[in-house]
């Protein structure tokens, strides 16, 4: 089963909305359809974004392919329909260098996006494995982890959830807290669903509790993933991230991120050079179509927060480990 | 309008379960009732604890007076009912300590816990917002405060809130984010309303967003109440209160702790001394009635947390200013 794949003709999805109490599957045959698609989040995570985001530009190819100016601005909605994963606009990139050799290279260029996404998550796990046993000193760490960085946020394997599969197919892992991430609850919804499914032991906890639960000495690391590592080695990932690296810092447990090389962005100095995206009141404020505040009530939602380079002990990529707590920088 | 009182012969309460939806107010006229109420936080704040507490002893002279192994029993399930929020005991031990002197001494005694907690309230109001002009240079500051410490919390008042209030009174106040409080949201459905009812400006966030909007400059002091404060200085408050310490202390930003001399419990060496309530994995797992996670999921769900004393600035009660950065100790 893939969260994304290109199926004659058009992208299909797992749509991530409705897990876990239903598993829906969405064809979607237009840019229009696939930027509604990443908007309300039911496709997400970085290296998923990636392919979404090279998926399509072959959706534009194919749809407008004789309509150069209708492919372009169609590349570009796609480019900016979220910002802050740099996943998105990447993999629209790199398929839309292909854009004049025709929509077959297009589609080729996006198949390989998504396969080296598929690759690099296989890459990862035994890295990630490799590198949480050797940071951990108990035979089996039991690891927090925040938001969704499983199969459904990349193609199939994961990233940070795709290392604690590892774990625990090695019989090296000792149970997880998946942090439930608030608004969106990415980490009750989806963390939880694949953790059930790969038959690891896990207990999800509120955000607010997992620095606590470290400080109790309930957790020897933390690892999650990145929607983007810039060239300092900052970490802009799912808010709630950095309050979770400073509890790590504070308790002195390790703190790991797991991303891919597509992830890693030198080109952006720092984390306050991101743009982090503001998703309105309404997830805040609301549940399930119950609403948790006032009438009237604002709110603050930024949906990604920036984790200083110096909380971090190391990130993980498909290609090697930079050992952040030791200077490595990207 | 009175969070807990003691009217003809009853208890009566504004229901908080049901806030801010419906309005609901409860009339409490057996001991069993009150506990239930105390352990489905209908009633919660630890000064309201401390009025419960003296009450339900009150309503337990009233109802077992002639039979004293009956009111002993009803005194130790009041006392027992939850084992943070060290006034509840407290209030107990108080109107308990006037049983041998009949049923009207008993609720005298009650009734004098109560009023206590009125006055410290205002006490506690100009002393704080003393303190916050005086540790914040703007003219203005925007405050950020976890879970709910207004009247609700209180009797009429309350403890961060009411600081909060008196700000605004003065003109000195930036406006607030609530911080939602998961798993029971009391910011986002208790804070949030009595805010808007003080017609006060105020965003609610998720609780994974504080330290970073903290870090992102839109925070310029913590403000937050406390259910035990220790010997040591550590306070233990609602879950999450450690997490946005990290952050404030992170931030270089003040963090004040509102609490009457009622929570301060030099009698208790310091936070690994007390014991957190764990209120099971229900309040995890669901959210606004609605289920989150897949079915048979487990949680952690630590009602409260220790922040250190190294990460406080200030403990303001009634009667004095701890200041804990320069080394005081209650």
């Amino acid at each position: 089963m893939r969260t994304i794949d290109w199926v004659d003709g058009a992208v299909e999805i797992i749509d991530q909305t409705v897990l876990p109490t239903a598993e829906r599957h969405l064809r979607l045959s237009t840019v229009d359809e696939l930027v509604a698609a990443i908007q309300r989040l039911a496709v997400r995570g970085a290296p998923a974004l990636g392919v979404a985001g090279a998926f399509g530009v072959a959706l534009a190819a194919q749809c407008h392919g004789a309509d150069s100016a209708a492919v372009a601005d169609a590349v570009r909605r796609v480019a900016h329909a979220r910002p802050t994963a740099v996943n998105l606009a990447r993999g629209v990139a790199r398929a839309a260098a292909r854009l004049a050799e025709g929509a077959d290279a297009v589609l080729a260029e996006a198949l390989a996006v998504r396969d080296e996404e598929v690759a690099a998550s296989l890459a990862m796990a035994a890295r990630g494995a490799d590198l949480v046993t050797e940071v951990c000193p108990m035979a089996v760490p039991r690891l927090l982890t925040h938001c969704n960085t499983g199969g459904l946020a990349a193609v199939v394997g994961g990233t940070a959830l795709g290392v604690v599969a590892e774990l625990h197919r090695r019989g090296r892992l000792g149970g997880v807290i998946a942090s439930e991430t608030r608004p969106l609850l990415q980490g009750a919804r989806l963390t939880a669903w694949e953790l059930g499914r790969l038959g690891i032991p896990y207990r999800v906890a509120v955000d607010g509790a997992g620095p606590f639960l470290m400080a109790r000495g309930e957790v020897d690391a933390v690892i999650l993933g990145a929607d983007r590592v810039c060239g300092n080695g900052d970490v802009v990932n799912k808010v709630g991230t950095y309050a979770h690296a400073l509890g790590a810092a504070r308790a002195g447990i390790p703190f790991v991120v797991v991303a891919p090389e597509s992830t890693v962005d030198t080109g952006t100095a720092c984390g306050s050079d991101v743009d982090i995206e503001d998703r309105g009141p309404a997830e805040v404020l609301s549940f399930g179509g119950t609403g948790t505040a006032p009438a009237g009530a604002g709110a603050a939602n930024p949906a990604f927060d920036v984790t200083p380079a110096d909380l971090v002990t190391a990130i993980v990529t498909d290609r090697r480990v930079i050992r952040a707590d030791r200077g490595d920088r990207p």
